[in-house]
């Protein structure tokens, strides 16, 4: 081993390795959650009626967002989305946000007043309150780190370990639209007045900087006897879904004709001579849920999904381990689908 | 009104004006948690035998500790402690932790284990464990916001919010101990070797950088029929003590002579020609409890301590509001008791 291994800068380690090496200092007796490796959220057991998901976010500044193309308000919205997202990925009722805040001295009053009506905007719907945090100035950039509780029902609880072999592959809305989002937005490097955009740039650069959490998706898939494994999409479909895979034990086929893509994120695409199927494979900050469904249920699901207006696609079926993470093309050549995901420290 | 005062720089506020204006933006219908306006912690009711409480704390690099005088370790540690200390202060049993860190590309691997090793011995004790977290690179300082959950029996909560008139007023431990090590510390600007300190310096160093939460204390005063009210002491007793009066809505008279000080801290503080009780009435991060008993239960709970052997000094009386906080001195002077205390942004 050479001699500078243990101090190796953490530039060069994944931030997957770095978690591995962590949790063994801590002991496991007394307390009994259910600890969920590779999940984003942990499970507090608490009584025989209800447990509690925690789930812990950061943003930093320049790492995870920009002033340049975000204003205070949409910070706060993507934080509460991203936290929310988490919650619905395990099927959970999302309850109460503890926001911790580092604040550069740039920052005036009223950018701290914008962050949190940004904040509350996505909460509303679930009545999801604002319990607690923590504030600090911060000698430069902008610091959030979220803590967001949710109520699920125990044997309720979505996770990312259950899809077996046969199983359908399917994703809700469309994907890319993000990643098509910032594209354009990285051209302009500060916030664009919103009103002076056409209307698919519009909806393609709302759907990076304000994206949905599929709250009420999580809740049904949640349902018995619906998902058998679930995640949202942060980091983009190829990564997240090798992820899924790895720890289900399984390996996906996915049908590249199959991935719902918006009209806007197609034209916009040509317009740039990018291929759309760049941005819906590998581009990350959908918050779309992935999730697996046994074909048992598959009509009686897009029956509910489709009464309760929420938009999903079959894009492919859970195959056995050894068959690997691969998308299937219209003339039939198959791909391995290799993750291009976003890791920090790489 | 001058034009810019809706966005004057946040260095001109103090941090609970700015605490004050965000929660109302948050729905308070639903989901009905008891929200704990000035205490550290919230409480989330999941069921009539035992509620959840949860706390989140920020620490900031050259904000709230800085590498020059601290290691890896001893910022894992008191990140614990911290945290830790706030759990005590509601008298619940800490269970969990959640752990965001967004590490400047200076650290190595080593520094991250050193963080992690640091933070774990505090939590031994109490079988607290790590369930989860986010981890990120920082462009600039290392950032740390933990999330800690306790569990305690409804009823059985500690608040700020109790104290009545004719109370006594303790404290726990010995105050200034930690603002005597950071004195000594701040000539040094570097981790010092502890094997080359003084056994006296030593125990002051380690009581700034390792210093203990009253986890066993916090429970003791939340059997039923002990405190009315208490809180942990991280800012310093003279700010403190005004804090939990504001909440209770009363006064206090407490004796100088009375404040518990080391006999460590005594003779740096004469070697250095400085008032030791400038330390121990404004010196913050001590971690120590300041609670307040009715006075029919102090000889059954001060018996109950000395059996548990937690060292507790009673330091004064609770008076009415009108009286304000005040300190009375051997020669039976009498002075307001002014906070000292560090507040972000100013």
């Amino acid at each position: 081993m050479p001699p500078n291994r243990r101090s190796a800068r953490l530039s060069n380690l994944g931030e997957f390795q770095l978690i591995q090496s962590i949790p063994r200092r801590f002991t496991t007796q007394g307390f009994h959650p259910t600890v969920r490796t590779g999940d984003d959220a942990a499970v507090l057991p608490l009584s025989p009626q209800e447990h509690v998901v925690i789930s812990t976010d950061l943003l930093v500044e320049n790492i995870h967002f920009t002033r340049k193309t975000a204003t205070f308000f949409d910070i706060g919205y993507k934080a509460a989305t991203t936290n929310l997202s988490d919650i619905a990925a395990m099927g959970a009722e999302p309850t109460a946000l503890f926001v911790a805040i580092a604040l550069p001295p740039s920052c005036t009053n009223q950018d701290w007043q914008e962050f949190y009506r940004g904040l509350a905007v996505p909460c509303k719907p679930y009545k999801v309150q604002l319990l607690g945090g923590d504030t600090s100035s911060s000698p430069t950039v902008l610091f959030i780190a979220i803590t967001i509780t949710g109520q699920v029902r125990p044997g309720h609880i979505l996770t990312r370990q259950g899809a077996k072999t046969g199983d359908l592959i399917y994703v809700s809305g469309s994907l890319g639209d993000s990643a098509a989002g910032l594209t354009y937005l990285k051209k302009y490097r500060r916030p664009p007045l919103m009103s002076t955009l056409s209307k698919p740039m519009k909806y393609l650069v709302q759907r990076h900087l304000q994206p949905t959490a599929r709250v009420p998706l999580g809740k049904l898939l949640a349902s018995h006897p619906y998902a058998s494994s679930a995640m949202d999409l942060s980091d983009g479909l190829s990564g997240d879904l090798r992820h899924l895979c790895r720890l289900s034990k399984v390996g996906a086929l996915i049908e590249s004709d199959k991935i719902p893509m918006s009209q806007q994120m197609q034209q916009y695409a040509k317009r740039i001579r990018m291929a759309p199927l760049q941005w819906s494979l590998h581009g990350g900050e959908d918050y779309e849920l992935l999730f697996t469904i046994p074909p048992q249920w598959q009509h009686k699901f897009e029956q509910c999904a489709k009464k309760q207006r929420i938009p999903i696609t079959r894009i492919g079926i859970i195959q056995p381990k050894r068959f690997g993470v691969r998308i299937i093309h219209h003339d039939q050549r198959q791909d391995v689908l290799s993750p291009q995901s976003y890791e920090h420290f790489s």
